[in-house]
């Protein structure tokens, strides 16, 4: 199926797995070559698995389950096999934030550093939460086809709102706690002397800003949304939003409208906006 | 003119403004009380303008900027009006963000303290670039009279985008700007024991994210759009949107369509979609 402004999603596609790609790896040189490797020790090598782990799962992969619906060569494929894709990897994301966290709290358990404390760990433990409250949330209302139409076009709104907003939390939470590591651990040279570590940390920050810039430009264009089935074309009586519902827009191309026109077509268009919104929506 | 969820945007929005403001409020305690205080001496007292300034100016008072034109009350207001209370709300935002950065420059250079070295840094600096330069063209693209409307059209996707990406970042800026001034000042007692002053800090850091997330949930309601003027309703024929377009979006209430309607409505209604959103987002 074609796609709106294909050559723009195609180079804002590339540049965002680009950027995340390099995100990961600017990582895992961070931790194997400016600090002591990986392991599971107890100590050094084990904390090191934290940001290695988040970057990949909690902001790549995430990243990637975000837009995944968005890609045009999965138009064909059916909404259930999307949905498992969509779901897959935001749950290989949440078990690796996991992992992360047993490797931060068993640090600070061997070396006796109190745990939870800093803002990083308050908005990160928050978000974790949130995350797999989203996670089993959308997999009940979503995935299992148990859930009224009614009940999705009514979540799906708050499902969108809330994958962009943690997205974005996560990313935020990265950088705090790039900025606590790099001043803990850059003494001899300071953070402040510009050392070689500091400057490439700091352009990790930046890398992991850019690629949820660009995830979140392509996971709110309208015109790279999935197109909904034809199949799944229905209208409910009651009023509700069905998933899949294309509503009933007729366009009249080219007929000027007077005022009055204007406003009645205006009231119409808001409440078959609010219906589509939630039936489009249902695609993300 | 009545808004659809009326009592829901209202709820909302005294809460955003309830934790935006409670946010001034702990920025202010926190210097005050537990730091030294606010004077222009070029050390300590100067440097906690930064907070006060930042807090104030460029996260409360932009994120007001950002939701005014949804404010119900103001739909009878002019355009132009609302739109001089954007850019100058902005532009408040803007200047104060300048003297925080004097500020904090200031300190610094008495002290003989580099500056840009942290993560922070290099995040807030871009940010009050991109915010300068975002205020410039929307007051070149929006406010003067003579931009073209499809160059408006245009632009006002990446207008809006980049606005509450800006937000958001400068959000992520003052979290890590927190993080980073929590672990120079609290070592005795340590920030890890838990003393009011970090606990009181990172309530203030979770109180700024969630007046963040506030204000990106009104900004982003479809339903909460300030309507078109009906005046301002008209159609180009060259298919490039008009600033006010109401489209011309004629609603059949209760009429399935059959497949191939679908499709032909389907791309219809995504071409329209296009021009609409660009339309109703000028607007914002």
């Amino acid at each position: 199926m074609a796609m709106e402004g294909y050559r723009g999603f195609l180079g804002l596609l590339v540049s965002a797995l680009l950027v995340g790609f390099l995100s990961v790896i600017f990582t895992l040189i961070w931790v194997l070559h400016y600090r002591e490797g990986l392991g599971w020790d107890g100590g050094a090598l084990e904390f090191n698995w934290h940001p290695v782990l988040l970057v990949t799962g909690f902001i790549f992969i995430q990243g990637i389950a975000i837009i995944v619906y968005r890609l045009p060569w999965t138009w064909k494929c059916s909404k259930l096999l999307m949905k498992s894709i969509h779901a897959g990897l935001n749950t290989i994301a949440a078990i690796l934030a996991i992992i992360a966290l047993v490797a931060v709290f068993d640090y600070h358990n061997v070396r006796n550093i109190p745990n939870m404390y800093s803002l990083h760990s308050w908005v990160g433990l928050t978000a974790v939460i949130l995350y797999f409250l989203q996670l089993v949330l959308g997999f009940l209302i979503f995935l299992l086809p148990w859930a009224p139409l009614s009940l999705r076009a009514l979540v799906m709104p708050v499902h969108v709102y809330s994958g962009l907003l943690l997205f974005a939390t996560v990313i935020a939470t990265s950088l705090m706690g790039l900025t606590e590591k790099l001043f803990f651990v850059l003494t001899n040279p300071a953070y402040s002397t510009f050392p070689p570590e500091g400057v490439f940390a700091n352009t990790l920050g930046l890398l992991i800003l850019l690629f949820g810039a660009l995830i979140l430009w392509i996971a709110t264009r309208p015109q790279w949304k999935r197109p909904k089935e034809p199949s799944s074309t229905l209208l409910q009586t009651n009023g509700g939003a069905a998933e899949g519902t294309e509503g009933s827009v007729a366009v009249n191309p080219g007929n000027n409208l007077d005022k009055s026109d204007s406003e009645l077509n205006s009231e119409a268009r808001k409440r078959n906006f609010a219906l589509d919104e939630a039936g489009q929506r249902s695609t993300m």
